[in-house]
């Protein structure tokens, strides 16, 4: 019923892959800011298909107006709107796939929840493309967050069975962190890359597609931010994460290994550096009781694997009740981690410039 | 800011552990429904300190008063506001833990974010004495889920080195289900119970704790529930999830196993049962973007073992800026996983409880 | 910060007058309905300038587009966005006017909120341009109203020295409210047009404009829709209405008149008229506790006199912080409240469908 | 469905008249603030029955304790909860009036809503008992607000025929206002008083009651404050106040005089006193575009004649579908203007505490 986000800083996503246009409406930002539409140019790059190599065929050139909100190269802290008219859209009948759902995607909980009057064409309200101005708004968010001199990274901490390093003390620093948003394929360990990038080729090659795992790490925040119960850090950033599609999985600091350690181990002891409160672990992640403590906030998400893949699948149809059997046809992303990974930046610049937008 | 969750059905808590009392204040219920206070007694008791022998000292009757919004046995549709005496409030001089925070705990982050003005007995607002009065909640969303056929309950899923089964096809069926209820260990594989035991007595003798994973699965939940993008079924569980004290981590269906699956393991073939859509397998965990398919929910989370350990601990006096150290006298509960698991049941009742109250 | 109504039907407004485009953002409808775009054209005409002779000589042609949310002819039930295109926006240089407020209008209080980066450009975001979208969302909430029987109609009750009858038993049939929706000056009194026109011409001439009563009366409404205290059927129209430009004043029922009224006047008898509870009189105005009674829902509007008159006016520099005078040159509507009625049909349209949509 | 108002600052009103207790859950307060609790006592005082001469003849002592959020004498920033136990619950057997609605009360459409389950005891839910904690609410709003140097007061601008002067320029000062907190009749017209108590004498000897008008007036409110469209002053005001038992009608600034004002007449010319914009007339009422402007917000709210008279009035009865004869015994207030003159001011405040806690 509802497609937004936020409190003080609320973003709303609409449109459909192949209807005219997606796009997003953003209340809330401070009057005044300048936005810098090369930094929007190049998050949403990030997220285009084709970037690293290893993402979809279709063209899209993510190009995008503001409509309102947006006066003489500034903010006006009225609504900002922001289309990205649809340009590849597809004259295939995709009315003949009404009927028979994709394995794996939104098809059949979408055809029982609209009663069938969803719009299908290319996942309709449910396509990835609605991601292309939720960077967008990221993109404005991380703008100001950078005021704060908070930076936000993430990397791909693994793909099947290539594993990347962990963030971790000698790593989390604004220098890697600068270094991560600058690659098509964000590692920490330099000579993955080529390993990965065959890794990849093999798994498109056999249509198929692989899951995945994306660290993220937030430098700066102060302590304090957040909300005990409700309405907390972690919450939060659950609740926006777990609408980019593809997402299973969501853990804050040492998350589920946390099953494994004792409390004299997991229990993160705190010093003062200078004047500041540090914890000479982190396990926590940078988040007690829902709110910041200042430290790195640590967190991982699972992505699943590209659920369309150039194989004959099983399924029904809705119509004549019987089984089916269905194969999606184009090349697909063999993993949805590495489009999907500027998505959780934003994702989480979003949601903590609300936070920050909402301190008293 | 904010202690509340929900859209039309909405729950707020309040209170301090060593206050006054701690309660709820419900809106959105049905007018007419009566409640079955035994009911709700049962969950609290699941949730008390010493049911399941190896929980904290303190000792909580968990009385509660319904103050208002219910009227002769039922419901009155008007805000139902509950309140939890608290009966051992503990008089000790907790003001000079005030400037040493406990590792772990919530009570650095507390001191920035309520600039030293929260009431810190006993944890006071971030206390788990708040999950008392959700547990009520929870106990009232699962009788409005049973007038629907659905059933929620969760396991132990694994404690440290003790690991259960999984839910699967052949254990997911009310029958198994209603038996976890009644345990105070609730384990798929039944001999495990004395190894268990065992286990977390030999860590409660070394003033230690440990983790835990808590695997839950709910029956009956019609598809098509739920939405795309922000406010979704999985996004909505782990807002609430993220919520309850020591939670680190929420996966649903094969969760951060994902990323070692490749597309053609992963996906779920749908077929007809009779005149139901089924898929063959569960990777998918009830939910596809964002809506619920008509197959079991099941998801998972991740408790961090006990802040509380009786051992000496480093940290550090907040007023005189100087490392200290820290021993946190008392018996605490091995693991909070335990306790935290009919919390997990509510929470989850609540919020899709809030979702079917939502449908139109 | 938010330009946002609505709990499950919810409508955003944004644009500005000037800029790319007006629209709205309406989230919550349901599947299915097929949107009679005939109907919706009808409603903008009525509140478009030149349409009764007596409005502002701006030419707007009100074209819009539905972007999303709509699939072959019927709403999708994800967001649908309509997007109006500015085609009038004046080349004018406003930037002069930045400094100047105008007397009655938001300039001033605009320039403080938005520390001087709004888009002045024609009233900016504070135009009226922005009830067209309104209007809009208020012809799709009709049609989801008649669907339940519900009838929604106003009439001009005062303009200036000119007084139309009130509503009444008389009256306040279908036939009468559908008679006033075709009627570009909607009156009970059919005889007091021509005395009406002449008065807006001669307001006209004399470069002023005036105030008005615009009257609405609701037929069809069920008893039992509504809350008691905060989110009651009186508090939401009355946060819908004001904000409608213009609007200074909301009442219910007998409204101010209730200050010279007896209880003994005043209570409304009920009765049964077949097997339904009616009450005598409609002092109360159909809603009673903040739920509808089931009753005609009878409310009064008061508009301003327009703010832009071609007179000269005393104002300041806001720059110079000086005292300055201005003239707003150009032909305005004598009367807002003839555009204005629409709108308020509209406004109170939306808020009624939102609250059938909540219903349990 | 909610009984709840405010956005960063937020108000859930719960109990029934003759149930355990009414009282108020508070979200949003800042840690730290010293409540003053005889001025709390003083605000109630002035909502008690028996007050003014002029009320019902119910004891209540409007005794409370804060149950939470507030420790050490301060606000601790977390959920703040107060009660007020119920004192004098009647005995009587209230069950006989569940199928007699009394006219003009909400006794039959909270019928049809709760589907007959409510508390109808002494009006329930519905009761004016649930202004004090309201009342409670407001005062410690008004000390956030005394802190920005604002002051809030209201008049009784109008008793049936008896008028009081309005708020001018000669009046609308701080020495003005405050005196009229210390009134129990509060007017500006000191030699109004013992005619309107002779009128109100003359009215309760009639077993009658009367009608009324409330003004009220904000001084301090700086320029700037609110949003354009739905979330502007007026609305929000407008919202808290129709919550308010028995208003039917709500104004701003020249309210519905403007229907009989013309452009030239009404407009408000600015000038400059020292640095501060001001207003030469205010027929605005302090707010432009649903901001303020920094002039004087005034408002006027009309308040019905108490219903409850002790006449026999017709009603029907709801079991039998037949026509009934009522009574409702015991002494009313002849007028609810006057007890619900600090509600508006407590309503006022609370709503204005808000806009300054979302203030970025």
């Amino acid at each position: 019923m509802s497609s937004k986000t936020g409190k003080n800083l609320k973003l709303s996503l609409f449109g459909e892959s192949h209807g005219a246009s997606v796009g997003c409406l953003i209340e809330g930002l401070p009057p005044g800011l300048a936005l810098d539409l090369n930094r929007i140019e190049k998050v949403l790059e990030r997220r285009r298909p084709g970037y690293a190599t290893f993402t979809s065929a279709r063209k899209e050139t993510d190009e995008f107006s503001i409509i309102s909100g947006f006066h003489q190269g500034k903010t006006t802290g009225t609504p900002l709107l922001a289309i990205f008219p649809n340009q590849d859209a597809n004259p295939q009948d995709y009315e003949k796939l009404r009927y028979t759902p994709r394995p794996s995607h939104a098809d059949y909980s979408a055809f029982v929840r609209y009663k069938n009057f969803h719009d299908i064409r290319g996942g309709g309200h449910f396509s990835a493309r609605l991601t292309a101005p939720w960077c967008l708004a990221g993109a404005i968010a991380e703008q100001v967050l950078a005021k704060e001199g908070i930076i936000i990274a993430a990397h791909l901490k693994q793909i099947g069975r290539i594993e990347d390093l962990s963030f971790s003390e000698e790593n989390l620093n604004p220098q890697v962190l600068s270094k991560l948003k600058t690659e098509k394929l964000p590692l920490l360990k330099e000579d993955l890359r080529e390993e990965l990038i065959a890794y990849l080729n093999k798994i498109s090659a056999s249509n198929d597609s692989i899951g995945g795992i994306v660290e993220l790490a937030v430098l700066g925040l102060e302590p304090g931010l957040g909300n005990p119960i409700f309405d907390n850090i972690e919450s939060r950033l659950a609740y926006d994460l777990f609408a980019i599609p593809g997402i299973k999985g969501v853990e804050f600091g040492s998350g589920f290994q946390v099953a494994q350690l004792k409390g004299s181990q997991h229990n993160d002891p705190w010093f003062f550096q200078g004047d500041k409160v540090k914890s000479r672990t982190n396990h926590h992640g940078g988040v007690l009781g829902g709110i910041t403590t200042g430290m790195p906030l640590v967190l991982r998400v699972a992505f699943k694997p590209t659920s369309s893949i150039a194989q004959k699948q099983e399924t029904v149809n809705l119509k004549d009740k019987t089984s089916a059997q269905l194969l999606i046809a184009g090349r697909h992303d063999p993993c949805i981690a590495i489009r999907g990974l500027p998505v959780v930046e934003a994702a989480v610049a979003w949601a903590l410039a609300d936070f920050y937008s909402s301190k008293q």
